[in-house]
């Protein structure tokens, strides 16, 4: 690992761990007891907090502050006072969370960060309440950072318009799962909607509760837009091009459950007959010939290379859009972290 | 009918008009339009718009304008300036329409309002997704209202406490259901947090947006809180005294069905065998012989009086704190409402 993907890591790592430490503080479990342990289920069970680390950098640097240096609780404004950076930071990983509970069930998925998913480990009802109570729960935390009243409303018509957008780029992934003809940029757009706006919102909303100018709130929301669409960019990539081990699942099991992704879209503009690229249709028995095969015919037809570029130019832009920062040790952590989304291994 | 009561209804239905044309004004069917549809499908199924009439008339009494008088899109304030109550009472009834589409599917309920159930009509994930459109959709239109921005904060805060609440009320329905032990006490906060808590922000909200003090605000809020209790108690009444035609189910379901309601938890705890009253255990097959005779054994154990004097209690506290508003005709056509809904008879 490269020197600055070990820096990125170490300030994802700090800044998860105060995250981590204020989860119990923000969501105990009391009574019903059993509805707020399925709240803090998954949360409990890892994730790399990279949206509440983007949110926190973003702090550090529009206020220029030493990384790590200032109290997230009491975290200084450009408009004078203080605001909760924390709790905000916990909002965005909490509506993260139910989207994640809320599409296991959808897509009838048994496992989530190598545990059971929350419809499994408990029951369909109590796994749709625990989402339902994380969603509103969101709310309250983001409602009271003690920004100011005008930014505290700003900043949560931008996570409710967010979560509205989720639900729609969910809506068009099942839509385009029972369709053929989907393009490349119709697939960029439901990426947009269903995973990029909340990157977006956890690098705009800390300037919008912090007081930054409308220019700067814009810059870092499609900071977040580019990086969020390069990051599922590479998740597909990685799914074609990390060994089995690395991966902790088959590679290739994209291609063996006919899923769509840039890759393969634009395979198929090519003319290449990606349903049939994998015989096989069970992740069980493929074999690592038969993926290597198809691999290499994706290959040719450049449509790995496209997607690779594609991801390269995201995360350029993205870089760009963070220049309405002051040039600071947490910029370059931000843009440290963009890199590191698309060239990291698995 | 009385004079009284139909002066409420006509009073329900002008207001129920005013929000039914507002709908489609917020919630446009558009891409994804599958999404959309769902969301409004039972919106669209009908209504009494119970929740939302209640938040227009405290703003009309709040306000002391002509009943029907004012503009609801440009509502006057105390506070100076104007606020869009109707899209504020559109917020309540779109999270009220989330929480009956989110709870069919836990009770895997087919009907609803007459057709079916949206989990049936589209399907699960389809449900669950316009459900949580339909979650943030109120938070954009109750962000939205143009009342001062403490106000909006205030008011929010009190809908994702509310949505939370809600949550925890139908975790405990869920967990009673597989108890015996639960007391008349137990009971009435659960039907608190799950339905009682949304009637109170109807209240609530309006006197928050439109510049009320504090005390105003509670007052109102518990208005909602006494008079959202009554109506359930009334509802679990309605289902053994009102004839099945009437009904438009067959009455005593709910005694068939072993479900537990403030009538039959009282009896229970007058050493009536409650769950052995109907020994036909489904609704096809049950005889009005049979539901006669149960409903003569609770009557005997006190309980249906015992119901019966709650619900009025409640109602006579709910309209105490009425008294907050200026006297006009808004604030008795509000203390009619309470009335008729335990006067009701369907």
């Amino acid at each position: 690992m490269s020197a600055r993907h070990q820096q990125v890591e170490t300030a994802i790592l700090a800044r998860r761990e105060r995250v981590n430490e204020a989860l119990p503080e923000e969501l105990p479990v009391r009574r019903p007891e059993g509805l707020y342990e399925a709240t803090r289920y998954l949360l409990d069970a890892g994730g790399k907090r990279l949206r509440p680390t983007v949110l926190l950098l973003v702090g550090e640097s529009l206020l220029d502050v030493e990384p790590l240096g200032a109290d997230y609780r009491a975290f200084p404004r450009l408009d004078d006072g203080e605001a909760d950076l924390l709790s905000a930071a916990i909002a965005i990983e909490v509506i993260q969370t139910f989207t994640l509970i809320h599409d296991d069930i959808m897509d009838d998925d048994d496992l989530r960060r190598g545990v059971p998913a929350v419809h499994k480990e408990y029951d369909l009802s109590t796994a749709i309440l625990a989402g339902d109570t994380l969603y509103s729960k969101a709310f309250e935390f983001l409602l009271s950072t003690g920004a100011a009243d005008d930014r505290t409303v700003a900043a949560n018509k931008r996570l409710a318009e967010t979560c509205t957008r989720i639900c729609e780029g969910q809506s068009l992934d099942i839509e385009f799962e029972a369709r053929d003809a989907v393009t490349p940029d119709e697939y960029l757009e439901m990426v947009e909607l269903k995973t990029a706006v909340l990157y977006g919102a956890a690098a705009a909303i800390p300037a919008t509760l912090l007081g930054a100018d409308a220019d700067t709130v814009e810059a870092l929301y499609n900071h977040g837009l580019d990086v969020g669409r390069a990051f599922q960019i590479q998740d597909d990539l990685l799914d074609l091009t990390t060994p089995s081990e690395k991966l902790g699942k088959q590679r290739g099991s994209d291609l063996v459950e006919n899923k769509q992704t840039l890759v393969t879209l634009h395979a198929r503009q090519q003319g290449v007959d990606v349903e049939n690229l994998v015989d096989t249709d069970s992740v069980e028995a493929v074999s690592e010939a038969e993926i290597d095969a198809a691999v290499e015919t994706l290959r040719e037809a450049g449509s790995i290379e496209y997607a690779r570029r594609r991801a390269q130019e995201l995360v350029t832009s993205g870089k760009e859009n963070l220049e309405v920062l002051p040039d600071n040790e947490a910029r370059d952590l931000l843009s440290g972290i963009a890199d590191y989304l698309v060239e990291r291994e698995y």
